[in-house]
């Protein structure tokens, strides 16, 4: 059973996650790309990897766990945390434990092994939207869980053990620390100005147009002001909204096509770089909050994290985001 | 001129320092490792570095920038920050920025280009730590910096430059965010205890001994209860003092033994890793804190930042911190 543990001084949590030691990622160099002959994510290999909980495009009265699908979704098979089991909160000492249960799971997003995100048509996209909404409305009956990270890894410089376009999520009992940061921040804001920040920040980018990548009729596209990393790129409701989870299926069709030409833009300005995404949105079944906005973030792996960094929780981006989306909006999306 | 500027959201800062766009290592592929007789810190090299700062164990009366030193410390050619010129705080619209006013400095540790910072003895360790109160004690006389982060990289992986053996300052306009949550932290346990939480986990880390590393008179060598990689590890003074700048040199002299040690240790088990070394202490002339208490912080660089990471602020480590210190206590240090 993984261990989920806090640290005293500043409540950062870390999953003490021996199990994942197996993971071909986790000892450098990487492994060679997997063909797709070996894949466990291409179709015909559904045996591969723990049963589906999740599948999209297949004939009605299709089995599950056969070939056929659009989008798949399927326990992680090195999950960081475990689904059975109860949390079991613990003091040890001065210190803090509980059990690390939550779920962990993999949303592949194509039955084509050669195809990346970027080359999903925007109604592809969608249905891996589809399918990331419908985890997170299933995952959140269950009360142990407070958080749902939707994330992405892709290339082996952004931590991705394998080649086949997927993203993943993690439920989690706790809400992350980088998101309670986010939540209170906004909250500062409302109690001050009556006023979301994020939305604030959609007016401000809207009318500077100096950070601005794209905008379709209900997402902005823009550079944020202080990017950590060079070509930070995010993806925001332009109406409020708490919730990813409460988005109805047409809005996400709009999230869709102003992430597809991210991606296609970031590609063709940086050469397909290896990149990290993020969703954050407020945390389970807290009533939908005035003051805070979901929204998605996209960073290249371009720089390292170092000691600077590390020590500082400052980053050092070489990259004005001004020069970023300038750039970005030029290229091809 | 580098930019301050603040997320407005969390209040993170980041530097946007165009400058260091050309410095080698932001590239990758990284360079092939730089030979003595091209390297600008070997000695017979001083002209290829800014002026130097400090320097110790040259003959009385020999000039400056001039070979014979021990320990050298020079202004870092592709600094992050500029030490010349106002803040100027100014409003950006709902954004924060101010000019990327700071001092960017390198210790060179050693004259010899071969010898990485484990191959230093204790009395030369404690050399290269004189060197950065040294530095830490000039340059807290100018108002401007609030804080100083002393930091090494070593080895390309954690971001390293140059081969020949350096660590580095940043003195910032600012409090990093990393240090304000630790000393917030500290504070509230404090308010609640009336104890200092480092030296709770002294007292707690002595007598459980299952993550203890090393101890000598006056240090404590530990990995941490909530490891955020694995072999991360931790040299805390066992006295309480809350300045690393305000420690007599004998008690440096422990410090180096401690760090000595807890180097040779983790290149013993883990094959000469590169990894991160962080220093945390007090903000410049902070009253002495009760609550708040220096320490060293070392991180292998064995594990990436992903998705999940970067979204969340949680880890996922898979080695225990228990097995890392077991393993730590039977190689030599």
């Amino acid at each position: 059973m993984p261990d989920l543990r806090r640290d005293p001084i500043v409540g950062r949590w870390v999953i003490i996650a021996t199990d994942r030691a197996r993971r071909p990622s986790d000892h450098p160099p990487a492994p060679p790309p997997t063909p797709g002959r070996l894949c466990p994510f291409c179709p015909g290999h559904e045996d591969k990897t723990p049963r589906e909980v999740y599948a999209s495009g297949r004939p009605h009265l299709a089995p599950p766990d056969s070939p056929g699908w659009k989008v798949r979704v399927v326990p992680n098979r090195f999950p960081a945390l475990k689904i059975e089991g109860d949390l079991d909160r613990q003091a040890d000492g001065i210190y803090d434990r509980m059990n690390g249960i939550g779920a962990h799971e993999v949303i592949i997003e194509t039955a084509q092994h050669e195809r990346s995100m970027k080359d999903l048509s925007d109604g592809e996209l969608a249905e891996v939207l589809f399918a990331m909404k419908a985890r997170v409305l299933d995952l959140r009956n269950d009360l142990r869980f407070r958080y749902i990270l939707l994330f992405k890894n892709h290339g082996r410089l952004a931590g991705a053990s394998l080649d086949h376009s997927h993203s993943q999520l993690i439920a989690l009992p706790v809400v992350p620390r980088q998101v309670i940061e986010e939540i209170d921040g906004a909250r500062r804001h409302h109690e001050l100005k009556e006023r979301c920040i994020f939305c604030d920040i959609v007016t401000q980018e809207r009318k500077d147009r100096v950070r601005l990548v794209h905008e379709n009729d209900e997402f902005v596209v823009f550079a944020p002001y202080a990017p950590r990393s060079p070509f930070e790129t995010w993806i925001v409701p332009r109406h409020h909204a708490s919730n990813f989870e409460g988005e109805p299926r047409e809005r996400l069709a709009y999230c869709a096509q102003a992430l597809g030409t991210t991606l296609r833009r970031l590609s063709a300005a940086l050469g397909d770089p290896d990149y990290n995404l993020m969703v954050h949105t407020n945390p389970l079944r807290d009533a939908a909050s005035p003051s805070y906005h979901w929204h998605v973030e996209v960073m290249p792996a371009l720089t390292q994290v170092a000691g600077f960094e590390w020590g500082s929780g400052f980053h050092i981006n070489p990259v004005p985001p001004e020069e970023a989306a300038e750039f970005l909006r030029k290229v091809p999306g």
